[in-house]
């Protein structure tokens, strides 16, 4: 992230401790990234071996928020800071809260993987559909963890956009999976999974825009949750 | 919420605005268990014509999450508390985002139940089990707010335990939706927004979980996230 221009703290050790606030947000950001990643290619490859590793990967994310959390309030006590300065840390408090239920998000889909390759079904069902949805997912979450180690405003714009078409994606996807139920009943308790899968997925798309949202309050003061983007644009 | 013990300001400005804040607080918790309350009544006496006012009603859930958002941000700035009185300001913040996001799931509530009447398809299966779930949420919510309007953590701890019971309800009626899809495939269509609605139930008690979590911080300055409850006793 970008200094901010307004108040500049100049290697003084207020910019310091917001320097370290920041790479820490980055490298939380990076493990709910590797995790996301891992559990893609976990379904990708049907390679189960890999997801207990993943499940157990959920705890250092959890104490990864405990930390930072601790750490902007005790900046907020020690350097009480002001203007932008203030809102970087508000903002990454909330950021936090949105990485680590990515987090829950991506064990629920380890855990439901484990169930369907334990029965031994693979989750054909809406593979294709399924897998863009990840991947669409897993782009917006880097674009928007990328966005904020650069402060870009309209890479964050774009992430939100992103959100609209995966929610339809989401819908579709739910649609078909239906008819595919309908269709062959026998395929219901598989197919009851894979739509759990799509549903983290479609979750984990919403935390990735609420961090964009995040981003554009701390660069511009502008608080656009709840918006649709065309009312953002304006 | 009685006033803090650690940095008294009798009737200061400071004391005003932070009474002043946790009044919003207690005001927002109040709008969210309000539509809470409808949208399970309107599933109870399958009563379509509420539903509407019920889904507008998220609006101003959202408007009043910015302004206590706001609100939060200028208290730390004009007064920079310390100790307890930041983790209160603090603590807020991340409440106000769980109550949001339970109006956000109300929302969906009501949403699934439209399309259910709309189809005339009342949501019969599983109906004791999911009133009951309802019921056991609409609880929790409750009992977390009252909690915080007396910083009652004992109380608190009971929605932690409650949480876990409603975890078990929701795996329960899901596994009973499952069976009824296979013996009637008829009812699929019906049964996917049911489990959509025990899933946005289940939700609001992790976000009543989440604010009790909160609250043990606010008054303990304990961070017992991610800890289960019998780890919480110790």
């Amino acid at each position: 992230m970008k200094p901010s221009n307004e108040t500049p703290h100049v290697s003084s050790p207020f910019n310091e401790d917001l320097n370290e606030l920041r790479t820490h947000l980055l490298h939380m950001g990076g493990q709910v990234e590797g995790q996301l990643a891992a559990v893609l290619k976990a379904y990708q490859q049907q390679e189960p071996a890999s997801l207990q590793a993943i499940i157990e990967g959920d705890g250092p994310i959890n104490a990864l928020e405990k930390a930072i959390d601790d750490e902007c309030l005790r900046i907020i006590a020690r350097r009480q800071p002001t203007a932008s300065d203030l809102r970087l840390v508000f903002g990454i408090t909330k950021i936090v809260t949105d990485l680590e239920r990515c987090g829950d998000e991506i064990k629920k889909i380890a855990k439901a993987l484990r169930r369907l390759y334990a029965a031994s079904q693979s989750p054909v069902q809406g593979s294709a559909a399924l897998r863009h949805m990840g991947e669409a997912a897993l782009a917006m979450l880097r674009q928007a963890l990328d966005a904020l180690a650069r402060m870009d405003v309209p890479q964050a714009l774009s992430v939100i956009q992103a959100d609209e078409m995966l929610d339809s994606e989401f819908k579709g996807l739910t649609r078909q999976l239906i008819t595919h139920m309908l269709e062959d009943p026998r395929t219901i308790t598989g197919v009851i999974e894979v739509m759990g899968i799509a549903r983290a997925i479609e979750r984990i798309g919403d935390h990735a825009k609420n961090i964009a949202e995040q981003l554009v309050y701390i660069a511009e003061g502008r608080d656009i949750r709840h918006r649709n983007s065309a009312g953002i644009q304006r």
